[in-house]
């Protein structure tokens, strides 16, 4: 039976090529008179999205102030930077433009801010979600889904936690601004990357316990079929805008939660990924491209029918009905190929990780509070983390 | 090329069995002190919704007065009484328990009241939304999709007009608690008539010039397979959960335009139904089992290849590749044959419309401004209406 559950995603989101010169008009919208806009290296000046921005908010008489630097699988050094600097500056709204590392580090500034304590203590459980800064964002890369989300990743540097805050309605951006054109200028790696991280947040939802989900396995699909359909497409043509609208709207919705209402999830390939990122900071999607095939290998007799039904309505694999095992592992046998065909690592090996290090990656997990078990579908602890891992050297 | 859009949902939706205990907890989150309870006839109270909502007040301390007897197709006086009644009472917030018709009112004396001219004003395009009492529903009928939507519904008793007002992200409700429960106790009829309004919201918003709309095809898709799939279910069994859960999650899904951002719509079946409910008032999903295929059958030959889609993914149809046009009408075929096996009318007469009435159908919606042409698919004039109509008498 379909859980109860609560859904409520009262982001504004304006996409279309040119929405980012509105932006200005979304701040004073949401109230914000004094900004801090939150980047990372030079591409944003390089694709125009930062020169819009800040032209918009000019043109709206808002002052910003800048935080610059943030890096993939962002850090917390750079949160700290950030909320000192917003109190200093008296910032009231938090402007991310960028990717998910970004958005991520907007919205740790943004509840970090008013908050007495250290940030961290929203990720280890001292403390809950009651107010924060509003956050915008002008999205960049199409991946993460933190544009709609209401969850944020930080690595503490302190230890190496690589860890997701709790998940809070509180922390999703008041707007943000979806521009296709934005992300045409991205290297084929990125792209690639960012498709496997959405499919991975639409599978983390897909594979579940919960009966009768027929609707939201059926936009789970819709949005798997999207994707495969239009990474290639804008791998091979940057500018094909389809393509790109197609993935920036499928990113969104893969993790705004639209398809995962009422049911049971999963994510134990993300928190298997996260030691991943952690040890080799290797992007998040090659990391996913090589753990999810694993753990699909690892969980799928668990429940042959729901990976047959994969195969089928994901990857149009013929079913056989004889041997529907068959059906199942086809299809992930499609996953490892088509992550190929994007030129993503599926192995071990091609992000760099070593063999040696698979037992300090699961102690290093189990330092986690509640570290295990984890994994809604199959209980995932540390010996089937460690197989798990030992799987993805060879595929 | 996709086109630009705002998506905006804020709408917080509380969902499953017993969520309308929660109903007070809602109200005093969004604001609300003293509640204006917006409802039909008695099963809201044979149904246990009206017993829990209120209860559920109470214990959180909430005050509050009531406007019963909203009908179907409802109707402009149920709006001036209930604005009448919520100034005097210094009602803060509307909460609407029961359907479409119920919420329709709720919203349109919700936006009334703080305005100081006459409602309608609004619809006629004299007045735009810039502020609104907050309104939360508790849904019984999945049909409308009002409890998610931007849009109400209202007919006019001066001149009979059943028209729509603006489309305004202003008037969506502040939440929707959504138990399938609910609706176990609706009758066949009422359940079929509401999968076919839900199917036509998703239908209008299908067929479209826009292109590069795969993202939202393959959405529309999936909730039109999930309709399909549960409403007979519902219909053999009305208590079953699984089925009502289904419905009533595709019924928002449907038409707070997740699946319709980003393309052009249609909605000349729903404006040709309104003359019928506005001459018969019959209930809406019926009109538009009766206008819907003949609408498909008048514009089939504008473009094939999407008729053929919906036939092929929708339905399950073969594609023909050499004759597209046979698989194409298979699909209306299929459509039609569906609303009959849950027992809909499919013809003029089974609604009690006459053939004698079309010219003053055609003529009556002549006076609205801007009647004609309507239809973002194939443009509609009155000769095109009064085709179709004439179309549906012989289905």
């Amino acid at each position: 039976m379909m859980d109860n559950f609560v859904f409520y995603s009262p982001t504004l989101f304006s996409f279309g090529d040119g929405e980012e010169k509105n932006t200005g008009k979304l701040v004073r919208r949401f109230g914000g008179t004094k900004v801090m806009l939150v980047y990372g290296g030079g591409s944003v000046k390089r694709n125009g999205a930062y020169d819009a921005v800040t032209a918009s908010l000019l043109s709206e008489g808002i002052s910003y102030t800048e935080l610059s630097g943030v890096q993939a699988n962002p850090r917390s050094g750079k949160v700290y930077e950030g909320i000192e600097l917003a109190r200093r500056e008296g910032v009231d709204f938090l402007l991310a433009i960028g990717g998910g590392s970004v958005i991520d580090t907007a919205k740790a500034i943004a509840f970090g801010v008013p908050y007495q304590g250290d940030f961290w203590d929203f990720f280890c459980g001292k403390a809950t979600f009651e107010t924060t800064l509003p956050v915008g964002t002008v999205l960049t890369i199409a991946a993460a889904g933190s544009e709609g989300s209401d969850s944020c990743v930080i690595t503490l540097e302190e230890g190496n936690l690589k860890w997701g805050c709790p998940k809070s309605d509180v922390i999703r951006p008041k707007f943000s601004v979806l521009d296709p054109r934005l992300t045409c200028s991205l290297p084929a790696y990125q792209t690639a990357s960012g498709s496997v991280d959405m499919m991975a947040h639409i599978c983390e939802r897909y594979f579940t316990n919960t009966s009768d989900v027929e609707l939201t396995d059926r936009l789970c699909q819709a949005l798997l079929k999207t994707v495969i359909d239009a990474a290639p497409r804008a791998i091979a043509d940057p500018g094909d805008y389809a393509a790109r609208a197609d993935l920036m709207w499928s990113g969104m919705l893969a993790h705004n939660n639209s398809c995962g209402v009422g049911r049971a999830q999963d994510w134990a390939s993300h928190q298997i990924e996260h030691e991943l990122s952690a040890f080799y900071d290797c992007a998040h999607g090659a990391g996913l491209a090589v753990v999810m095939p694993a753990w699909m290998e690892f969980v799928m007799e668990h429940d042959i029918m729901r990976f047959a039904k994969f195969a089928v309505e994901v990857f149009g694999c013929e079913m056989d009905f004889a041997h529907p095992e068959r059906t199942a592992k086809a299809g992930i046998a499609s996953l490892r190929a088509f992550f190929r065909s994007l030129g993503m690592p599926t192995t071990f090996a091609e992000i760099g990780a070593k063999e040696e290090d698979i037992p300090a990656m699961v102690a290093h997990r189990g330092e986690k509070p509640n570290g295990f078990p984890f994994g809604g579908f199959v209980k995932i602890g540390p010996s089937e983390m460690e197989a798990i891992l030992r799987l993805s050297m060879k595929a």
